[in-house]
């Protein structure tokens, strides 16, 4: 059994790397009473505590020809803070564990220690622990974040007459990875598309900010499309939906992308996972301020559609007042990539 | 890229395999305010949180043909509960990550749980989250562990004068490895020894009782080697070390399994990892109730050394006064295993 990384990293071995890696990231900050180095970490929360774990497995999650490793580096820590933003919560501290095949380089590593960096400097987050493992597979770095709130919303409290909402627009990462996949594709747009792909942005801010309203009932980050996700809240809330196809936030140059390709922007508006924006219900009050709230969000709020009484069920309003069953199409790690 | 699991799994799917696998584990319990269902956990701590994780790869880890699956669920978590131990913690919380090859069975995972709600129930952890995803290489599982601690050990406060001691025994992990990849060689004692490799117990309990005594200045857990963890321990403390090897607890049936197997037994028994005992120094006036302590613990207790001035070096004192540095003889996951 070959296991030993690419030269570089096998001279330093397993400790030597670690070492050089924490020089790379902020492993310290307010709350950490012991970080790295010791055999688990010591923190402190204030208020509830919120914890998540997210993995990105190369030849599933990401493919290096099309992610660099500064990339993945943002986005497998990006995935972990949007869970901690749908809970309404502030991201603080991340365990990182990574599995390198023998092929790594240390140039791999050490970039996407560098995307890595840049989101917990962005987002406050401190590494406070992980792993580093050979692996005779495929590259994988697996994340646990742990953040907390005092104001969490969960999946589970939509009531009948809320209003669905979702920050920024729809899309935008399928479409990217689309382009990405199929370079001849002409899109004018496109290098904002791929950079949605490549580096989501998490609504942290937009959490506490909708949180702090006291008028949103629910809310889950769209990753696994804007279908499927609605989806999962209202089973969660036990509501039926309706998803007014007509409003959904579509991205300049989605469409024109979409024509290009010869796809049904439906695809991706719906069906495209990735975008890891917030889903959320509001008491119909929200309505009025919302313009305000986006603002202090820091990112557009569209009104998408209603939660109905469980038993008029879950349904997409396409154009000529056509329905449709809201159905998930997001990812299947399992199934929709084999 | 072929990425589905085994048929069984895939006909599953990723959300029924989830849903699925909840049922078989402990998910509620006190503190959680949400558990596995929404973006992410929602839990509270009482006091200082604690945090690691551990993946388990295989082929780097364990092998299939070693380590039933049932085993591989309990050695997963309990390294980490091992973790959490060695701060003198109580274990709560645990994610579970799961990266499957194509060809694993449902029997696989079924057993894998299995072996995890086994440690679970003993050690009154929570499911609370976690991931699963498809993989084209090898199994694994990457766990977090949160606990909490009201008087945390770390390495770092060892002093010159302090005793260096010992949970349980030494080398019997490396011993019980040896045994099932050389099942030829005769060895009386060889089901304990196995045992110990295949289910590590975690020394929680050691590890509260031994905080509780105020005279423990340090600890860690010996995943690496008893060499290699007490030198760990003697450079986090800046402090040197003597290591008695005459003095090491040695399990019953390993110097005969050794002498079989025409192996020295310090290999093991300096060398070996995997043990998960605790490594801990106190002050002089713990020896006088240390027997108290043990049967508090649960554990027998061993005095294996002292801790020296820095200048006066860290190294073992073996038969014949004969001193040899204190080697890090572990584990390395790049290295040693290549």
């Amino acid at each position: 059994m070959a296991r030993s990384p690419g030269s570089a990293l096998a001279s330093l071995g397993e400790f030597g790397l670690i070492e050089r890696l924490r020089h790379l990231v902020p492993t310290t900050g307010p709350g950490v009473i012991i970080g790295i180095g010791d055999d688990a970490a010591v923190l402190r929360f204030s208020a509830e505590a919120i914890a998540t774990c997210d993995i990105q497995v190369e030849g599933v999650h990401f493919t290096w020809d099309l992610c660099r490793p500064e990339d993945l580096g943002w986005r497998a820590l990006a995935v972990n803070l949007s869970d901690i933003a749908a809970m309404a919560g502030v991201p603080r501290y991340a365990l990182v564990s990574l599995a390198l095949p023998p092929e790594t380089t240390l140039a791999t590593v050490d970039g996407l220690y560098a995307g890595l960096a840049e989101a917990a400097l962005a987002y406050s987050v401190v590494i406070v622990g992980g792993n580093v493992s050979g692996t005779s597979g495929p590259f994988a770095v697996d994340i646990t974040v742990l953040g907390e709130g005092d104001r969490v919303l969960s999946r589970a409290g939509a009531h009948p007459g809320d209003a669905v909402w979702i920050t920024g627009s729809v899309g935008k990462a399928a479409a990217g990875l689309f382009l990405l996949q199929h370079p001849g594709t002409n899109s004018p747009a496109g290098e904002a598309l791929v950079r949605a792909y490549r580096r989501p942005i998490p609504r942290v801010m937009a959490g506490r900010v909708l949180a702090a309203t006291g008028l949103v009932t629910a809310m889950i980050d769209s990753s696994d499309g804007t279908a499927s996700d609605l989806l999962h809240l209202a089973e969660a809330s036990k509501a039926g939906a309706r998803l007014d196809l007509d409003c959904l936030p579509v991205p300049a140059g989605l469409e024109a992308a979409a024509r290009a390709a010869g796809r049904d922007p439906a695809a991706w508006t719906l069906g495209g996972g990735e975008d890891y924006e917030l889903l959320f219900t509001a008491a119909p009050a929200f309505e009025a301020r919302a313009a305000h709230h986006a603002e202090a969000a820091g990112v557009p709020l569209t009104r998408i559609g209603e939660i109905l009484p469980e038993a008029e069920g879950r349904w997409v309003l396409g154009p000529g007042a056509i329905r449709s069953p809201l159905r998930a199409a997001g990812w299947d790690h399992f199934q929709n990539r084999g």
